[in-house]
């Protein structure tokens, strides 16, 4: 062990997930069946998707009735309007809505593109995928299962890859936190010279579920990754910390 | 080793760093005096902080006169004009400029706070760090570095702490980037349903940069990081990839 070290590895072997799945028990027993059981101090990351998986946060799209807007926007932009209106209803608020995109917040405060809703890696082809109705209580009752089966408590992120202005490609956030603060904060510390740092606060829990998905992987199937040796700091979590108040949002 | 396994770990034992020094041959010789050599397929994450001292990429506050647009802004929000003056210099375009945050577009293309001048962590109280001129080279020539201590290249990503519309706190990420493709991308890919991946390019460099963070710390004056076991894809990198095209951004 490198003094500072910091492990991830995937979840291997999980089963093919259904609705009313315990998902901490199935990822505990996983782990110990692949000779590397949970240990105390691992955090566990976990994707939305098998989250919503076991929830059963699906929707069938031959259901969906589209509204005027939906369709008029899916006919203009070559889209389908029955996964358009899942998106719209998943939204609070529009951000922006064009070129074929919308970008909305969520009920949960959420802002990201199609309002998290997604189509691919499920079951059938004309079923969608939504977000976690309640993310950090996914989270905290994944933590407890986990517990029962192991005799003690870990942190559980719940991720998503989002989009982000300015720069290409999505990265992994926290979507859900149990278990540990999703904020560093280093207001009032002082840095190696003594001065007070001016950078105060770090997502430590969007850093934590980026790193997973580098060993968690698209087509991998592995949608689950342990981060072992991060010293994080116990709090009841939250993933509400992680989104900015509309007083001090500058791009509404 | 667990199969998939990633590590990260700090690297410990830099010496303080003068403008001019050879940063690839003073981390190898870290990493080697530490125990921990660094090994082929390794990736190299340091901080721009350490690279703009390396590169002499500082400003002495005493020498600067305010503008009356940086005069206007530094009383109206209670900041030091001289460093609000700095940061317009380093922006070719400001995006938000209101309750005293700058939110610029420096001439690298990379849209952050303040131009990403800074002043914690520097050896006098007056003096400023700045972005490097072109982190890309930067990254390049570190590598260049690392390669002729060790005999083998690895690819280097210099990082700096961002923060995001919509999401509390900042996350490190990629501003330089040598030897690994930046974006990972999926397009064309099959998921394990053999459905094609709507999620098709992961901005992997900032997801590695923001992993290295974790290990680096504010407070530990780590500014590199090893990690070991992510198989990126080989490529001659450039940071450009990660910037969003003008005529895609819907954030301007």
């Amino acid at each position: 062990m490198i003094p500072g070290e910091l492990r991830l590895f995937p979840v291997r072997g999980l089963p093919e997930i259904a609705p009313g799945a315990a998902l901490g028990s199935l990822i505990a027993r996983a782990l110990a069946d692949s000779g590397s059981p949970v240990q105390s101090g691992d955090i566990l990351v976990v994707t939305h998707k098998i989250v919503a998986k076991a929830e059963g946060a699906l929707v069938d799209l031959a259901t969906i009735t589209p509204s005027v807007l939906a369709l008029e926007f899916a006919r203009r932009w070559n889209k389908d309007a029955r996964h358009t209106e899942v998106v719209l209803r998943q939204s609070v608020r529009i951000v922006r809505m064009d070129r074929g995109v919308i970008i909305s917040e969520t009920r949960h405060g959420f802002v990201c593109a199609n309002a998290g809703v997604d189509a691919s890696n499920m079951m059938g082809g004309d079923m969608l995928c939504l977000l976690p109705e309640d993310p950090d209580r996914s989270a905290a009752r994944i933590a407890s299962e986990v517990e029962q089966a192991t005799g003690f408590p870990i942190p559980v992120i719940v991720c998503d890859t989002f989009g982000r202005p300015w720069r290409e490609g999505l990265t992994n956030v926290a979507i859900g936190v149990a278990g540990l603060a999703p904020i560093q904060d280093y207001v009032g510390q002082l840095d190696s010279q003594g001065r007070e740092l001016r950078v105060t606060a770090l997502a430590v829990a969007d850093e934590l579920a980026g790193a997973a998905e580098l060993v968690m992987g698209k087509l991998d199937r592995t949608p689950a990754a342990i981060i072992r040796g991060y010293r994080y700091e116990p709090a009841p979590g939250g993933a509400r910390a992680l989104l900015r108040k509309p007083e001090m949002d500058m791009f509404r």
